[in-house]
């Protein structure tokens, strides 16, 4: 296992010190337990938004607190999910009065966890809503989950609930809008390569040479079927072929196009993949209004990418599209 | 090797086809010969920057055409020089009648084609000038160059460069700037991996399981010494030591420090990396007052991360605060 850290056990947290060190102007890092929140909050009559989840998919959530997006963000250990006292104390930091949205990625731990923070919190008199995203239509009931797993509409959504909170929306209203999204978000994802667990010191999955793992998950959970080594065109054929027909997405239908990269594949292949699914939907009567390309969602050092679409309508165009400032996602500001 | 492509000889093209279809908000792309110029080019009375060099370090250099940064790149095939007829198209793009500023990373294919480019551009009227950026402390007369490499301080460069072009300054005052950062900024790089450019199939250079190559190129050049695997803290010691030293940087400095991924390398890692050389700057008196923590400068696919050290006054803080509207830089807009 090559890698630029120090002991395996601590990579997490010396990490999360690098953020603190580097960030402190945006956000406030607390160890102990572990959490990231934006440097003004708690927002005063601000619904403020909290997420969390396995560590290993920077910047993924860590890198999407600030103006925008999230208040609040827990790592967990690599590919673990975070803990309800995690949650709670993240919770309780960012609290402004006027409730708290729990964006929650569709992993057993995570949903137990977050649903027990939750009690907890609600236990304190907070107002707390949460929202499960499972947008990835590869497989159901995967290795850590019951139904669909939760991966790329999750970056769209704490965005686009983030841009709602901001214009001081209800707490019903944001988590009305995060089900919206994930109900108009599909994705899949493919391994070109399996990742390494700095605890484990060894790949996650073993994938011959000239394989691929078309719908694996996020942490390396097995696709629908491993392939043999195919085209970008060929590749980008199966997910967004997946992904379309599952919505369904449809001629007429605007969509925001997110190619994601897995954390070891460069930016000139995530355009490559770009360019294909931009003709594949194009024939398929899908315009693409909005785009998102680059390492957003990762599974450490994992070669291979996904691809989320999700439908817009105005309402939610409006609310990509408003100010964000983001170590991870920044315009407008 | 497993790369998401589809023919290698196209990658190049099908990528720049996959920008042209994500940005036409932000960038032209023209295909043959190649270059990507800011949509609103070109922009009246202002100096014209541009840059260029092989493909695969993305987003360097097209990423960051745009308001505030570049106002064309000339992208070569992988790892190769572009061509002086790029380079002169472009720079015809964009010439707003201020005069064009050629930025040129120092490797010999590089130098010698901007060279004859100014050449052409000059017999037809336009003012040039050319800054060439070695930044590189690792190794003299490498394989593709004669003196210094340049590598991270290029990104800083058309940054800070491209600000001062937006205020109006003049080609001479702009120049000159970027002599300023060049003289003021120190690299070095670490290779964990090897990369692989699609046409050769096979990796660039030949590492073991447990070795490093401390100092290497952005195009996988050899560097100073292969080492045995070692720690973050242990390996960012001897990349900042060879940094801060061969400035040298002192006591009451202020730097910029920019950590990037070479491609393959997770953000996590760059977080660690970037914890342990806040702490051992802090040791030596050196104060951390603005930073970069990404992939900004890659090697395609390789694993490893480069440190840059800018020497930061009031001057160079401002103008790297600017607004800047690029798809691989953007704040203030």
């Amino acid at each position: 296992m090559k890698k630029l850290i120090n002991r395996p056990e601590d990579a997490v947290a010396e990490a999360l010190m690098g953020v603190a060190a580097a960030h402190a102007d945006r956000v406030r890092v607390h160890i102990g337990p572990n959490y990231i929140v934006r440097a003004d909050a708690p927002v005063r009559g601000k619904v403020a938004i909290v997420s969390g989840g396995g560590s290993g998919h920077e910047p993924m959530h860590g890198g999407f607190v600030g103006m925008g997006m999230l208040d609040a963000a827990c790592p967990g250990e690599v590919f673990t999910s975070p803990t309800p006292d995690q949650m709670l104390a993240a919770s309780q930091a960012v609290d402004g009065g006027a409730g708290v949205l729990h964006i929650v990625k569709n992993y057993t731990g995570d949903v137990m966890n977050f649903e027990m923070a939750a009690e907890l919190a609600q236990d304190e008199g907070m107002e707390v809503e949460q929202v499960v995203i499972d947008d990835d239509v590869a497989v159901k009931d995967s290795l850590y989950t019951a139904g669909r797993r939760g991966v790329g509409a999750t970056v769209l959504a704490e965005k686009i609930c983030g841009a709602a909170a901001e214009l001081r929306r209800p707490l019903a209203e944001v988590a009305g809008l995060c089900r919206k999204v994930n109900a108009n978000a599909r994705s899949m994802g493919v391994a070109l390569t399996s990742c390494t667990v700095p605890m484990a010191g060894r790949p996650t999955f073993a994938l011959g040479d000239d394989e691929i793992e078309l719908g694996v998950g996020i942490h390396g959970e097995p696709g629908r079927e491993r392939r043999k080594l195919a085209s970008a065109h060929d590749i980008v054929e199966a997910l967004a072929t997946a992904v379309v027909d599952d919505l369904p997405f449809g001629p007429g239908d605007k969509v925001l196009a997110f190619v994601n990269g897995m954390g070891g594949t460069p930016l000139l292949e995530l355009y490559v993949v770009y360019g294909e699914l931009h003709e594949l939907l194009e024939g398929r009567g899908i315009s693409i209004t909005r785009n998102l390309i680059g390492s957003y969602i990762t599974s450490l050092d994992m070669a291979g990418c996904s691809i989320t679409l999700l439908r817009l309508d105005d309402e939610l165009t409006a609310l990509w599209d408003a100010p964000v400032s983001t170590t991870g996602l920044r315009w407008g500001v």
